[in-house]
């Protein structure tokens, strides 16, 4: 490759970037305007059906049919869609990017029908009443966007527009989502850099200078995009306040040295909560994993829950006794149940967006709401967020969990200023509703650094950065004494083979004999069609590379599954070929990401007998590990490869196989992802 | 290890960030009160020496002369610190830790009395009046106490606490190094997040979740340490002001989008003098490493730029007929040659501390300064500070830089409100004082996402984050058409090996045998001391490590220098021994940092004839890569280890050799860094 091309690769790598910052600002602004817009009207539709004049004495059954009817039919959209078109699009979608970054290829990941799926299922579902957020989905959104935006082609829309061909592999591939996972934080949070964070944390591979320079471009263009046309929606254009699909608004105050501790006593509390709810999580995903299996069974819980979360909603709002005058929080009219002129201080926790309501929750005055009603309010809210979550429709998880913990860390507040009433600092109850937050949402998500920065982003004021991270930390110890974060375990709960940041402890004498995947299926260089076709159509060998050896055994090197059939389709076979005519390296290309199983091509009986040359094909020099034997010795040295080299290699270098040698260069034995992970 | 041994060691990893985040700041307190102070009483001397009153007809010489007197005394003591003590602690440090990070051993760079001469230096040539920052240095400082302190101990101050015995090696260590230079950033800038991008940024290897977490931590608490004590110094305890040595003070403004083509031009302007600066450096550079090698000569010539920086300062207050009533800028009164009741604006620039200088371009109102003042100042300041870097003191780049750009900026601020005068936004100086110093730092020192985000940190506003980063960006583009970067500059001609960010380009069809020394000189599994002593003393053989070999010739493993050379001081001879009484593991660990050089061990005729087992010592499975001369074969297969591939090997694990084997086994080669930095 000359210098020009390499710099305009180069180039084109910077307009896609910028490509998938735009395009995924653009879709975080068509969810937040559809859910805004769609609240409105259902608000209407049930203000019509007089819920909005209702007092005790009225006829309750049509207004909460009417809002029920309403709620159940956008989330039965959502499920329907997520259930019959993409299934991999259900819930945030961290576990899966988290996964496809770490080197896991997950199916359907990255479609365009996952990403429809995606956007309408959030916007129904959050629209519908459930206690979901938009936040987390925006990630998979983003992510979406830049697998499809930097192949230059969509196979499900059959658009191929021949851009971008150079980045059709995984590698590339994997770079783009990476900035797309971040765009889609920084536009969710407002929070570019910790977007960056987020996208290196996750991807956790070699930190590249260039790449992550592009992901932070990436990651700034889509938190503008977003702020731009938001502040078009709102009348306000040229007005920097809307950087994210949820703003914490504005934080002033600041805190003092010896609210530190107390601040510490929430982290554990936010440690514990996030643990059970994580703990509780896994059951109701157990269960669903053994019992729910049937696609009906699903959109059925979905529409069973949406009801349930109405019914609790409507409930609530009708046993709270607390009316306040209107006007207290100029934004707020919600009468329910309240004479004229008062509005319920629950609707306004369960009726508006639950990004209004986490807003509220930060920065309405002391005395805004009652203890009491948050209480009432935040209890069974917990459980509905932890039953909600894992449902077959895309959900975030952030939101509820700000939520819950925005609730019960003003609860704490309301109980410092009993405890101080006379002292100014006691006054001030966003801090301890922000802390709360934090500590709920750090207990259960347990992500480090990123998450920090997101909220000191988000928060928009870096005095908080010192009590933030300490939360964060202490929650995530408390947190991990239990159980693992709640991505970690779906992830695990998935059995999907994601490796951790550190070889397993006291794995430091498990030698790669022990690991590998052994005896292995070898291919000579040049093999016979059939010896081809009997390896790949045996279940057992199902691996993604199988190992090349010369006649006398030696190893030559790595060829691909998808090599393979390619050569198959292709009949890339020397009988046939004669000349040499070689199969062009853009036919692989082309065949990225879908390959032809193997059902679908025929291979005639007098083509089982012709043979294919795959030295020009096969990577000779991949990453292998040695095993010795020391026949050569008489002591027991040891002298192989241990598990935590091994560990190193396939997580510092992303590899999916390792191949292993033994001092006379045969192949021993291979270790795969899965091999690794099982330790 | 077992599972309690592991906790227990990361909770030292804890404590030990904890003593490096709080040291840093407190050196950096240090640092900021000794400058302020010596300031002031330099301010006082002078203002005796009646400089204050001087109008046009008094005598000039004696404050002069003074002026001139007491700068020189203090870099004299600085560059005398430098010479003769620690020559490393010259410049910023910041490419020596680049280096350090990067896996390149550099002598001296993480010493005590490095430390020491950095500190006392910084705060003389700061003092002295020097065209240099104190910010450089902090990064330095950060990561000497971290090397310190996770040793627990100094070799040279003859301490050894028994603590953090686990973390005395070069890996451990690297790490904890990491965090200080976090935390210097921190401290330097009030940027914690920037600091910890910095590390990540220059450290470049594979991304650990925890370690980061930890850098952050660390680098959080450098910065509130300081906060917490200038807070203190400047009676207003607990106030969030002074999370930095330099703070930008508030941003308050926002821009409009049409600016950005402006900004955009001041990127251009601000690579091409970054660019210059960097060509000047260079020749000023090569003719220090040329004629001035004499130690004499290097403290002279820091007098010499000492006392012609003074005489210009002079002089140019001399001549500017700028003066401006008191009270404008409530914090001046610099009287000199001015009437009484005014002020000289150019004192203002010259005469106050740097980073005053800095603020006051940032915030002055429109019209605080004239334009042709700020032009006189910042002709004659930029070839000072591009002559002062390089000089055999401490000195920080950024600020030079900062106040070079920033004076320009309000320059084109000034034309900007020309052509427009009406309009509002035409206002504001601050935005493009900041946008020039940004392009002016961009276009010099080249980073990238660290620096964003340090100026987003100082700057407190996200507003500007779009603005800075394309800003940043073009400069460098516009900077990297000219030269590379002034700490890459610095390091090339240093000759240093450091390892770029990717393999070069049009290296692919380069194999491991051109890139590899060879022959290689081997050692048997249990060679003769004679043999290991001719190895050792042999200067062309200077490698870190040496492969072992079989009597067979087959490869059995690495031995390092050090080990050797420990193996020889302990008599650790086969025929001494005899019960097979080994050598234990802490002896290695207590001998690190500083080994004996091979001069200083005493072999006896003897001895020379004793065997030596390397066998329970050497690394048995080191990383190799394999090269075949397919003598099975005819065809010509590439069946080696390219370049690339061995570049990402030793960048992605940090390795420092690579040995090169061929199909049997044997040893064929070795790949150090130097031998991949040479292409």
């Amino acid at each position: 490759m000359s210098s020009t091309d390499w710099k305009w690769i180069q180039f084109q790598r910077w307009v896609v970037c910028m490509l998938i910052g735009i395009m995924t600002g653009l879709v975080a602004v068509v969810i937040n305007i559809c859910i805004l817009e769609l609240t409105e009207v259902k608000m209407r539709v049930v203000e019509q059906g007089k819920v909005g004049l209702l007092n005790e004495n009225s006829c309750l059954y049509i207004p909460l049919l009417l809002w029920i009817a309403i709620n159940i039919s956008l989330v039965t959209v959502a499920s329907l869609l997520t259930v019959f078109i993409a299934p991999v699009a259900a819930g945030s979608g961290i576990p899966q990017i988290k996964c496809f970054l770490n080197g896991v290829k997950i199916p359907n990941v990255v479609r365009f029908q996952t990403l429809v799926t995606k956007v309408v299922g959030v916007i129904a579902s959050v629209s519908g009443g459930l206690a979901v957020g938009k936040e987390g989905p925006m990630i998979h959104s983003g992510s979406v966007l830049a697998a499809g935006i930097s192949q230059g082609r969509s196979i499900s829309l059959n658009i191929n527009t021949r851009f971008f061909e150079h980045f059709r592999n995984d590698r590339e591939k994997r770079d783009f989502v990476c900035a797309g996972a971040a765009a889609g934080v920084s536009a969710a949070f407002g929070a570019p850099v910790g977007g960056v964070l987020f996208s290196l944390e996750e991807a956790a591979s070699f930190w590249n200078q260039a790449l992550t320079w592009r992901i932070f471009f990436c990651s700034i263009l889509s938190s503008y995009t977003l702020n731009f046309f938001m502040g078009i929606y709102h009348h306000h254009p040229g007005d920097l306040a809307y950087p994210g699909l949820i703003n914490f608004g504005k934080f002033d105050g600041s805190y003092e040295g010896f609210e530190l501790p107390i601040f510490l006593l929430m982290a554990v509390i936010g440690g514990l909560l996030g643990a059970a709810f994580n703990a509780i999580n896994y059951r109701i995903t157990v269960f669903r994993l053994t019992y729910l299996k049937a696609r009906y069974f699903k959109v059925l819980e979905v529409v069973f829950v949406a009801a349930v979360s109405a019914t609790i909603a409507f409930v609530l709002m009708y046993w709270n006794s607390e009316c306040k005058p209107l006007g207290q929080d100029p934004n707020v009219k919600l009468q329910f149940f309240c004479n004229d002129g008062e509005y319920n201080t629950m609707a306004v926790l369960f009726f508006t967006p639950p990004e209004e309501s986490v807003k509220s929750l930060f920065h309405d005055p002391l005395g805004a709401i009652r203890p009491l009603t948050i209480i009432v309010f935040v209890i069974p809210y917990f459980f509905l967020a932890c039953w909600t979550y894992g449902l077959q429709v895309p959900s975030g998880l952030f939101i509820p969990s700000l939520l819950i913990g925005a609730a019960w860390g003003r609860v704490v507040g309301n109980c410092v200023n009993l405890l101080w009433p006379a002292d100014e600092w006691a006054q001030d109850l966003s801090k301890y509703a922000l802390i709360g937050a934090a500590a709920q949402l750090g207990g259960t998500v347990r992500m480090t650094i990123s998450l920090t920065v997101i909220l000191i982003e988000a928060t928009g004021n870096i005095t908080y950065s010192l009590p933030l991270m300490a939360v964060l930390l202490l929650a995530k110890w408390v947190g991990d004494y239990f159980n693992h974060g709640i991505y970690d375990m779906h992830i695990h709960l998935n059995k999907v083979p994601i490796l951790p940041w550190e070889p397993p402890a006291l794995s430091t004498n498990i030698q790669a004999r022990e690991v590998m995947g052994s005896p292995v299926v070898t291919l000579r260089t040049v093999p016979l069609v059939s010896d081809i076709c009997s390896v790949l159509s045996d279940p057992r060998n199902c691996h993604s590379g199988y190992p090349v050896t010369d006649t006398d055994g030696k190893f030559r090197g790595l060829i691909l599954r998808t090599q393979l059939l390619i050569l198959l389709k292709h009949k890339e076979f020397i009988e046939r070929s004669g000349s040499g005519e070689r199969i062009a390296l853009s036919v692989f290309r082309d065949s990225y990401p879908r390959y032809f199983p193997l059902s679908l091509i025929n291979v005639s009986e007098g083509e089982q007998q012709c043979h294919v040359d795959l030295r020009p094909f096969l990577n000779p020099s991949p990453y292998t590990v040695y095993e010795q034997y020391n026949q050569h010795s008489n002591t027991s040295v040891p002298q192989n490869a241990t598990l935590p080299r091994i560990f190193r290699l396939f997580r510092a270098l992303g590899l999916r196989h390792l191949v292993v040698l033994d001092d006379d260069y045969k192949v021993v034995g291979m270790v795969s992802r899965k091999d690794i992970w099982k330790w």
